[in-house]
């Protein structure tokens, strides 16, 4: 007997046949998905979808999740006074519980909005672990590597002893996964980058950095190295392993071709790069390059929100704008960077994105019956174009219901607020 | 004794002052705000907003309302196909029952996304005007004239008709009010420029346009006239009278300042334009210039939404992403656009747009308790930038609650969507 039953589901399993099922049964068996048909085969939950939309999970592939600690701290301001100002002073405040309590406020966001696996940088990330597998999401997490000053010591950098806890402990497998982090081509020399690259190799992670997300450090890059940040990585030798890198909103079309050989996948982020006025990265010319583009929210201090949904719809805005041409990134593609491109991303490709026999039952159901998604014309345009995160009535991650009509099932939501608010919110303000 | 309080509301009360109020009061007597404060005094109905963000309603001031029957009918499609190939024959068999039914699921999605007031450029107005009074929204409603062939006879014209009906049963004033409707530069002559602005002389009523949306079309306008099609409507004398211009995507800075010389408002509606691949509107430009700039979400086949949030959020970042500025369109000018530049753009601006005493009660509430609003350091952000439509939990206009907790008080939401799916969707698709 099966242990769930998803039925009568309007399915976008996002495979290659690019089809939509109506009226679909998914059987889930220790955590997979062992079962997709017409048939209603026997099992011990039966959730009835009502002809409502089934999709993979989202999967967010550029996050700072604690951040959320300081959502609407400081917005519209210049982006170096945004950094230097606000967000740094702060940061270097915060203690473990803070960021712990950020994490999972916004765990619980991304489970709202459908998503079930995200790709984090930030700090205390063995103990946002620990939270992430009480909560059940899956998570690729990684505390950046950033060696600034002559007084740099490696060893020293809590950065890199958390990393090496992390990967003793998670490796590079399994829903809780270690990926090493060179925080960005302007806060790092080789050497160090180098250093970070030996990990990749030796645990088989993911490199995790940000890349040309504003227009001077990608010139002053050219600067320092005589070329630009995307070249002196791969001259470094850091895209031999697999890379993820966000944002790429200054991209040439030469480094668009190094990413797409090296098959380093970009986390387009358009909603942040948007509001630090950042710019808008040229999607379409990365997938003309045959870069694996996928999307991320950012923190929730540049965006203000976690919810995916906002990124799918304006990753297909953007490229529609800039093109000057409706028919760029249509629906289905910007659909599949939140989904199958973030999987590959994540290194997590042959596990979750995708509605498919063998596959973790990382699955949300979406409430398409609600007045502002009617008509349905087209399900995936619908999903695309008209929801919200808050049109998610469900998040399964590996065959587990963690959040349903309003209800988190593994996290105290009111804890949750609480602790962001009485706890890390003082920390920020500095009181 | 009132008839309603609000209290205990974190109000946004979007005046000049510009400020916030705390542990706010509201009064509501006649649908009239006729106190505002720290006390409570006595009124018939309370309702306690435990905290949470009571602000304006919001403006949608360029809409299609009736098209939600072709939501997700027709997207990615290149602009002349979506426009000759999908949507004008669907118009063409489109009857009063079916826009009605379509106005009617939009102003509920509206009502519920937190819109009170909404100016609709459509078929059919007389009927969606009643459908309007029903449920008790503020509309500026119009038909748009459009003239092209040469067997055009003014009086034989349905918009015609229609517009003379709607001047003589509503006029300037009221909560359902006419406007009159140029469609565009290049859908009529100058001669019928000239008819319809006679009607806005005779009636005092505003004269709502699109303008410049495509790059095409603002070219052509040139070749056409000899000037810009901004120029050629000043020329007319059509920008006399009090005029709202929708898009305005390819203004020059010349077309710019006819604009703010003439008063004239311009409906920025971004999602739209980002979709149909028209291009971005330079917002601070026009802003600079003086222009009032308002918000609208356009139809639901080219967003596919009728939820102002997302647009006053994607302002922003268009903003922001253009000039590559964070500090570019703050959060308080992004929210003014929906409000205070609407209500003056649909000519409301003393009677709505603000929490002030004397003003209609056209308020609503935002569930800033929801854990994706914690923490709120800045309540204004909060709406901004981490709000949707779908945490609006309470619309009221004038005085009355249109919508709460789920719940339309004046529609009855399950036939309007059945309207819409079992009369309107079979004609869209011709079955």
């Amino acid at each position: 007997m099966l242990d769930t039953l998803i039925k009568n589901a309007l399915a976008i399993p996002m495979t290659d046949a690019g089809d939509v099922i109506d009226n679909c049964s998914i059987g889930v068996e220790g955590g997979k998905i062992v079962y997709i048909g017409h048939e209603t085969p026997e099992a011990r939950e039966v959730i009835d979808a009502g002809g409502r939309i089934v999709m993979p999970g989202l999967i967010n592939a550029h996050a700072h999740t604690a951040m959320c600690i300081m959502r609407g701290y400081a917005d519209d301001y210049p982006l170096k006074s945004w950094l230097y100002d606000k967000v740094f002073p702060v940061e270097a405040r915060l203690d473990e519980r803070a960021i712990v309590a950020g994490a999972t406020l916004g765990m619980a966001e991304m489970l709202r909005t459908g998503t079930v696996s995200f790709s984090d940088m930030y700090f205390c990330q063995p103990a946002v672990a620990k939270a992430a597998e009480k909560i059940g999401m899956k998570a690729n997490l990684c505390n950046a590597v950033i060696a600034l000053g002559d007084g740099y010591v490696f060893e020293n950098d809590r950065a890199v002893r958390e990393t090496a806890e992390l990967l003793s402990k998670y490796g590079a497998s399994g829903s809780i996964r270690a990926d090493v982090s060179i925080h960005a081509e302007y806060t790092s020399p080789p050497a160090v980058w180098r250093r970070v690259h030996e990990w990749a190799k030796e645990y088989g992670v993911i490199t995790h950095i940000h890349l040309s997300e504003t227009l001077s450090e990608h010139e002053e890059a050219k600067t320092r190295h005589g070329m630009s940040a995307a070249r002196a990585f791969e001259a470094n030798g850091i895209f031999d392993t697999p890379v993820l890198a966000a944002h790429g909103v200054w991209l040439e079309e030469d480094d668009m071709a190094v990413l797409a050989n090296n098959g380093v996948s970009v986390a387009h982020c358009p909603v942040s790069n948007m509001k630090l006025g950042s710019g808008s990265a040229d999607t379409a010319a990365m997938i003309r390059a045959g870069i694996n583009v996928c999307l991320g929210t950012d923190g929730a201090c540049s965006n203000n929100s976690l919810d995916l949904f906002e990124e799918i719809k304006l990753a297909a805005l953007v490229a529609k704008a800039e093109a000057l041409d409706p028919t760029a990134l249509p629906a289905y593609e910007a659909l599949k960077m939140a989904t199958v491109n973030g999987a590959r991303a994540q290194g997590r490709a042959d596990e979750t994105g995708r509605i498919e026999i063998g596959l973790d039952a990382d699955l949300i159901m979406i409430d398409s019956n609600s007045p502002h998604l009617r008509p349905i014309y087209d399900p995936v345009a619908a999903v695309v174009y008209s929801a919200h995160g808050s049109d998610v009535c469900m998040t399964m991650v590996r065959g587990r219901v963690l959040y349903r009509d309003g209800e988190w099932l593994t996290l105290d939501i009111e804890k949750a607020v609480r602790d962001v608010e009485e706890y890390a919110v003082p920390i920020v303000l500095n009181r």
